[in-house]
């Protein structure tokens, strides 16, 4: 029906997560209205993602050229919070308040997945801390889902003999939800780790 | 928060309609994971897309290269099926029944918007009607609105001396669809063009 230059662009929007085909055709239709810059633009930065981002080399965070702007700055050297993916980051930094560094472990262990220790970065978050002797706590704030609390308890077992703080993020009712539509296991985490006012 | 190169893509994304910062941000960051491959062919499509598309200098649909496949193709050139816009033929042809010709106006008369007959390509349309002596009917495919129904009159008031034959396709209720939920101008519109049996 259309062009190919149309179908190819359609097949390319296609692929991405969430995106069918009748939304693909109605974004690529929009976008022979947009101007030739935006699209020029829009094509350059494609073409950019790969190649100027990297990974920091100490966190695993997203970087521009050796370490992220998190490792960077001036941050409490002492304190790592130990997420799954970068987006967690992202998420704990829009909070404003935490002052640790991040270790990013690119997954949760997950046997039914196949995702077993080797496929994380373990191994250097355990170099890491070791290495650094500055490190006392570690918080892990991996999903609180069965896999996520698998991967905090892995971890923290392998820590036991450091010396080294580990804790878990709390579970509990989240702020301003309501206690009725709650469930249970939600419910009974948030009984669990109640504390005295 | 990102490095640059991912907020430069998510702004590219935010543009497009429907698709919020939120949305934009989990494109862009699923797309890190997306082959080398993909991620340059994407680029290559979107800055292919404006001078590869074209549009048939006879009826003004999406074309390569001169006239578009349907107006090379052996249709019955008699018949023309007006309509607003591009995707409206796309819309039609999927009915895989209609074997005369299109012509796309590029929208319709809108007072309101400021869209006046020159904007439109009426002129064009009344050109090819005058020119073709082949030309029999004019199938008006406005849409159903004020507006479309306005520029479809219009347009037949503009033949009227001229001997082609100007109809507008029925107005109705869905097939499929329940009387009980139809509005009542739809109602009026299926009890007008009511047929006999």
């Amino acid at each position: 029906m259309y062009p190919k230059a149309i179908d190819d662009l359609i097949a390319s929007f296609e692929q991405l997560p969430g995106i069918g085909h009748k939304t693909a055709e109605r974004l690529v239709l929009q976008m022979l209205n947009n101007s030739e810059a935006y699209l020029s633009s829009f094509s350059n930065n494609i073409a950019r993602i790969k190649s100027e981002v990297k990974v920091c080399p100490n966190c695993f965070f997203y970087a521009e050229d050796g370490l992220c702007h998190i490792c960077r700055s001036k941050r409490d050297q002492s304190i790592i919070c130990v997420v799954e993916l970068a987006k967690d980051v992202v998420a704990l930094e829009k909070m404003q308040t935490f002052n640790g560094t991040y270790h990013v472990l690119g997954g949760r262990l997950s046997p039914m997945d196949g995702i077993g220790v080797d496929d994380l970065r373990i191994k250097e978050l355990i170099k890491r801390v070791v290495e650094n002797i500055e490190v006392k706590e570690l918080v892990i704030a991996t999903n609180p889902t069965v896999d996520g609390d698998a991967t905090a308890k892995y971890i923290a077992k392998l820590l036991e003999k450091t010396g080294v703080i580990v804790t878990r993020i709390a579970h509990g009712l989240p702020v301003g939800s309501d206690l009725e539509y709650a469930d249970e296991l939600t419910l009974f985490r948030a009984m669990q780790g109640r504390i005295k006012l």
